[in-house]
């Protein structure tokens, strides 16, 4: 019977068929554990500003979770790009690697520094920067100049590499880190989307020299609003601190700064609410993978769409669960979209690419085909942890 | 018996007369609203992040209290500031005015922006910018081509002041915007110090192009962290919103975003502490006035030594209670800082000036030998609202 219904609403009835007939956002947070009772201990101790004990604590979760050696909990994930920039030494002028297929606070972040954003094309095996093409493209179109990789067609450094594990997918990272390096660029690893994702047993965001993380009301877990830089090196988790802190100098009293800083410290109450989303982390990733599970039952037996699964030797947090519409299908993309939104099921296509953006349309790029294609047939649908009860 | 006592144990004896003695720091908020009822509303609701209608509930709020027709909250007031520079249109090699005695945040967030700050100096009859002086410097220093204010040393276009009023007393605001106007100078009034503080019955940040605002933990009411703009003008406040939110389009489904935007929106789990905090504020207000008598009713009959009252024609919210020592004593000042901190009253000296910071040692600025001898005299004393319990 399902063979007779149009492509949208074979999609409603799989999706109906998992979750059962009900209205759903695209992904909201679940707080059944702590999340009150340190909100509450926070107000309590009064102390729910730019110090207070939750956010050295939130810090050193983070650590314990992802393996780097330093965390610094940040206002959000925008702020966590910008400073990672900045510790990059990234300058006006220079040029930033970053995917077209991404969210926009990374050409932004890179824009605020008057760097230029520089597009590359991701791939469909993990959604993320394709190395293949990545390498190809470094190695006709610069050159190495005193240790810098410089684009030939601009004269202008491309200083660092921005790549992103979209959705929680992990992309390549470790080809990606090794090109990087070859070419003498940065790498900042941007894992806004993919806590509890891992490469090769390897948490995202320790591979770069710095990765990001996001905690806005729409990840894994939330923080209201929050961030985070991971890093591995000692004087640029240092350097993080003070700069998000007005680079403030320790003092009893005096407020002596040196340097330009930045009020970009996570506030503690906001960190209280990381702590417990945090001690959750392993209970939502197993409802996310078990979503993921249910879903591919069902929609494997519709013609013509397929469910994103985990890219190989990596296990994903299957952030936003993903459909790919076969190449036949793409018109169709739109139809599906508002079907399964008038039927309050909240889907959402790719982002616009950034290249589409007019504020980034006269950018360098390499072809991004391959971008393009896959943001002309992708479908997000709910993927929230909660959707299947309590497992 | 005082007379025969140093004059830093004279103020720890009059601060131990009013609060009792005990250890205090320099403000703490207090919490004895519905704050946690709407921060648990907020929870149960899981709209803790950029969604919510806290965010809309406490900008109506602030837009009741102060009377200004658009607030818009954001993330901190180091956001409030940056935003606002550039909804005034202030570009790389601009130069902005501001004050060299307050806090950082104001010379940081003119130099994201590649402007320059240039320093003018503060009087001590509100601790604000001396619209005296201002105005003889811009008469003397600065002409007029194009509609524009140029500074005739530097050849630079002045584009805005941003004056603050300090520990929440307001300046003279109404002749700085008078001067401003005269100049093709906009004006950007940072009332991060100063919510409940009112110039000629008319509440401070409301003079001005723009006005912020701060919620640091540090301040009179809190969000954790927080801020806010306010504005009469419907397109900037317009465009505050669209700029601090990604400069996202409205679409149902679509990542559409027309121009270079930021994540400065206050996330709503920090609103709903707002919107407690605020129902508070006529209560704080009362209690810090209060704490100004006691103190005032002591500190008087300390020789060489003054508190600081509310200018005249102004109702200051006494955010911070601070003194001033005669000049004959203010090589006493570090004495007393020490003391006090020793016996575990939180006292701070005035913020080190901007212009004596090595970032900001070179920047433009005038003769600020009153903003000098202020810095030189002046001790903040602990200022909290419950420091004299439920008045």
């Amino acid at each position: 019977m399902q063979k007779n219904l149009q492509i949208g609403q074979q999609i409603i009835n799989s999706i109906h068929n998992v979750i059962g007939v009900k209205d759903c956002s695209l992904h909201e947070p679940v707080f059944d554990g702590n999340e009150w009772h340190y909100m509450k201990e926070c107000l309590d101790s009064t102390y729910v500003s730019s110090v207070g004990k939750f956010v050295g604590q939130f810090e050193q979760s983070l650590v314990d979770l992802t393996g780097a050696k330093y965390a610094i909990a940040l206002v959000n994930g925008t702020a966590a790009i910008h400073l990672a920039l900045i510790l990059a030494d990234v300058a006006e002028g220079d040029e930033v690697l970053a995917p077209t297929f991404t969210f926009v606070a990374t050409a932004n972040a890179i824009s605020y520094l008057k760097a230029t954003p520089h597009f590359v094309d991701n791939n469909e095996d993990t959604l993320g920067v394709d190395p293949k093409k990545l390498y190809e493209y470094l190695n006709k179109f610069t050159k190495q100049k005193d240790g810098k990789c410089i684009n030939l067609k601009t004269n202008k450094i491309i200083k660092a590499i921005i790549p992103t594990h979209v959705f929680g997918h992990p992309c390549k990272i470790d080809e990606i880190v090794d090109i990087a390096r070859k070419f003498n660029i940065l790498v900042i690893e941007d894992a806004a989307e993919s806590i509890g994702s891992y490469y090769k047993n390897k948490h995202t965001g320790t591979f770069g020299l710095m990765g990001t993380l996001s905690f806005n009301g729409n990840k894994t877990i939330t923080t209201g609003g929050g961030g985070a830089i991971l890093t591995n090196n000692k004087e640029i988790a240092k350097k993080a601190k003070h700069l998000s802190t007005t680079a403030k100098l320790d003092h009893k009293w005096d407020y002596l700064h040196d340097e330009i800083g930045f009020n970009y410290r996570l506030p503690n109450i906001n960190a209280a609410l990381g702590c417990a989303q945090l001690e959750q982390l392993p209970k939502l990733l197993k409802s996310k993978r078990l979503l993921f599970k249910k879903y591919e039952d069902k929609i494997s037996l519709i013609k013509g769409v397929s469910l994103f699964k985990e890219p190989k030797e990596c296990k994903s947090n299957y952030w936003l669960q993903t459909l790919l519409l076969d190449f036949q299908n793409k018109n169709n993309r739109d139809e599906i979209l508002s079907l399964t939104n008038e039927n309050g099921l909240m889907t959402r296509p790719a982002w616009i690419l950034m290249h589409r953006l007019k504020q980034f349309n006269n950018n360098p790029r390499m072809n991004l085909s391959c971008s393009e294609s896959i943001a002309d047939r992708l479908i997000n649908i709910p993927s929230s942890s909660n959707l299947i009860g309590k497992n």
